[in-house]
């Protein structure tokens, strides 16, 4: 049997209060660029990728002001949002958490940006911080 | 002139209550290992760089009840804490952003781990994200 990989990060996500103006403030100071844009309407958010040289920032607006970023940003003003990890097999890693006594906010995986699957996991079981598991569909 | 580099993530810091704890809470769910630990007296934490595939995370702890950190996790509890970029000349940023009106934490340079030259950035200039810069030993 292999040995388990490591998870690798794939980005950071950043919820923020305007779109354009958190692209424009990093464009300025870190010299990023967009490399995905998308409205996800049926989780209320328009997102948007930015390059950083290694992994990526997902900046994140919300579309509705009822939904879970919405109180986030109400709560916690903008700022870090989550940590999201590539994985190979997000079905078998659900499983495998679910068994070590994991909160899963999503048992079973969603479609994300750009033809991926994601699934977020409860803050309670990584040291406070919102994780997500991103798969990545086959080319 | 060649045009301005993008700034690359170096790693994201997290702050933890107990810093065994989080390693092993990360090692046993996302298969992380320990690339550095080291005591950072002169600033009142405990650190630990666990390797994550690309970017790295920085697991955060105190050793003084009365610093920055032990009030962000009163404040907020553990969890997400900031983005670090890797930068190839920091006095030259440093000088550059302060001419953009962001506001400067360190207005030098201070030792970072592993031989580092760091400084921190005001969040309110980075959309509510406390930011570091990091440079690297000339090797």
């Amino acid at each position: 049997m292999n040995p388990p990989l490591t998870w690798s990060i794939d980005h950071i996500g950043l919820a923020v209060t305007n779109l354009d103006e958190a692209i424009a403030t990093y464009a300025g100071l870190a010299h990023t660029s967009v490399t995905l844009r998308e409205r996800l309407e049926k989780h209320g958010v328009e997102i948007a990728f930015i390059s950083t040289g290694g992994s990526k920032i997902e900046l994140l607006s919300t579309l509705d002001p009822k939904n879970s970023l919405s109180r986030f940003l109400q709560n916690r003003g903008p700022g870090l949002h989550h940590i999201a990890y590539t994985v190979s097999n997000i079905k078998d890693e659900l499983s495998r958490l679910s068994k070590l006594g994991v909160t899963l906010i999503d048992a079973t995986p969603r479609p994300g940006a750009a033809g991926t699957s994601i699934a977020f996991l409860h803050p309670s079981s990584f040291c406070g911080v919102l994780t997500e598991l991103v798969e990545y569909p086959t080319p």
